[in-house]
């Protein structure tokens, strides 16, 4: 017997990034936060509603057009605090830098970070910086960790959605992995397409501050919106039908798809959520979301269904409907 | 002119890594929180007075006697928000994975970092994991951040060191840096000397809830303990005086430190505090710190002193005196 080893699938945030933190890690660390599987653990301190979320960011390459592993870090950390309906305030950073990294690379890289932590209102309080040799990391490896307030009455989770609930994205989707991978050495071709990496927390806070009732809100990013629409159905029992010709995609992102061979529905995003509205409120929660300057291209995509729980369905353009699965296997390493 | 480029010693915990973060972090993420540099940010959230740390972990190799990454980079963050004076609730863990580290090996780590929790009473309650092609990596990096309640009336922080307080290490210095060292290939020899790798939570907690009156607590991790001293010297702007018989170092250790020649000063420990207490109430500290399970050797070292302010002494066992500088240059790097 061969002794089993990790693999690139481990973390490409499918099924197989699933089976391992249900297999291995979950019953190790067993306890009610961790159980919830959202994109942050929601904690009760003293009183305080807290949302807490931690990410590692070893995107390849480190810049990209439209930003870099520094802004992608703090912008990852303040959706995945905000996809728990919090407000977030302060963030830390942990630097893994391979020794012969250009201090202007690094400089530029925490430029960006100060920049993306003003734009968004938080403050970076706490870090850490190591070094390792030459060859044992590739350049730099950023994680950030963050810590956020969920406002009185703003209840969302990935268990929360309910039959009939509007299923809205926030504009175009693959535009991250996509760019990332455009920007490979080799891969290079010409293209106007950046990565949307952005905060999403003013957005999120207009949406749950408003009167519309949300139920879920998410970011689809590492896996994509194939993968995030598969978990939430999984954790909220629950079918979800989505409709391919709503999907907005980018024409340049599009092509590139299709001639990598490449599905948009499993590439990941960095500045786009979904939200899961009662829907009454869709129109309106989707109105909201258009104001907002990253949410521009918002449209509905699809809703809740009754039948088939956790499985995701697409109807397709030409009048079929095919089941939508997790990612398998890892289309896209270190694209975050 | 050559590109200026990260050098191991940036990570050193030493002088370059404190000209690092005065001269290119400090300036960009200026903030009150961030400014105090000390091992965790201090935060006020809606009432809740909260301790907020992160570190990395890197440390080659990443088995080693009397522990392993896992459970280093749980007692190191637990220590980093203690030193706050805090309560450690609850911990993140993101994880960066070379591919090919075997799952028996993750497994070891992971159940190793659940234990530790579980001894020090905190939640790993969020996580995250990456995993790198093989060689862009070095087997598995570890973060862990942190969140830590602050009792009512405790202040302790590197800035409020007073001349005339005592200083108090809570057992053997050099420890975990030597084990490490000695566990590298190639430098493997004989000893049973073991990493001192624990969570000092519920010391810290002893202290800064009897009516002692402590001032300043720290961890005496990378850098060692001179760097640590040098470190609060410069915070609260006064003078430090040490004496060298009292200093507590295992005969295998200081045994090894000469035939490396290594000064002890300088080596990481894992496992142990340093705290500034006023004169008055240094033994009654000593006492409580001595009765907790990982402070038995605990002893007073040195003093305060109200001259020579940022400048730490060291009063050798010949009766001279010398200057303990920061650590320059990197002694030994991946010790944590």
């Amino acid at each position: 017997m061969t002794e089993e080893k990790i693999l690139l699938d481990h973390g490409s945030g499918g099924k197989v990034s699933h089976s391992m933190f249900s297999d291995i890690i979950l019953p190790l660390f067993e306890n009610p936060e961790l159980s919830k599987q959202d994109d942050g653990a929601t904690l009760d301190i003293d009183g305080a509603k807290l949302a807490f979320s931690t990410d590692s960011y070893v995107v390849d390459p480190i810049f990209f057009p439209g930003g870099n592993i520094g802004d992608l870090a703090v912008n990852g950390t303040i959706n995945d605090i905000s996809m728990c309906g919090a407000i977030p305030k302060f963030i830390s950073v942990g630097l893994i830098i391979e020794e012969g990294l250009s201090i202007k690379d690094l400089k530029s890289i925490l430029e960006t970070m100060a920049t993306a932590a003003k734009k968004a209102g938080v403050k970076i309080v706490t870090g850490d910086t190591k070094v390792v040799p030459r060859g044992k990391a590739d350049k730099i490896f950023i994680n950030t960790s963050g810590i956020g307030v969920i406002p009185d009455n703003v209840e969302v989770s990935g268990h929360n959605a309910k039959p009939g609930d509007k299923i809205i994205v926030s504009g175009t989707i693959a535009d991250h992995g996509i760019t990332v991978l455009s920007s490979r050495e080799g891969l290079k071709f010409d293209s106007d397409i950046k990565t949307d990496s952005a905060p999403l927390n003013h957005m999120v806070q207009s949406i749950v501050q408003s009167d519309c009732d949300v139920h879920v809100l998410r970011d689809p990013t590492r896996g994509g919106l194939g993968t995030t629409l598969n978990e939430i159905a999984v954790q909220s029992q629950v079918g979800i039908k989505i409709d391919e010709q709503s999907l907005p995609i980018r024409g340049a992102v599009q092509g590139t798809c299709e001639l990598l061979g490449f599905d948009p529905l499993y590439i990941a995003n960095e500045g786009k959520l979904i939200a899961f509205v009662k829907p009454e409120d869709a129109q309106k929660a989707l109105e909201i979301i258009q104001q907002d300057e990253f949410g521009k291209d918002a449209v509905i995509i699809g809703e809740v269904i009754d039948e088939t729980p956790g499985k995701v369905f697409l109807q397709t353009a030409i009048g079929g409907s095919r089941i939508v699965d997790m990612l398998t296997g890892e289309q896209l390493p270190r694209i975050c």
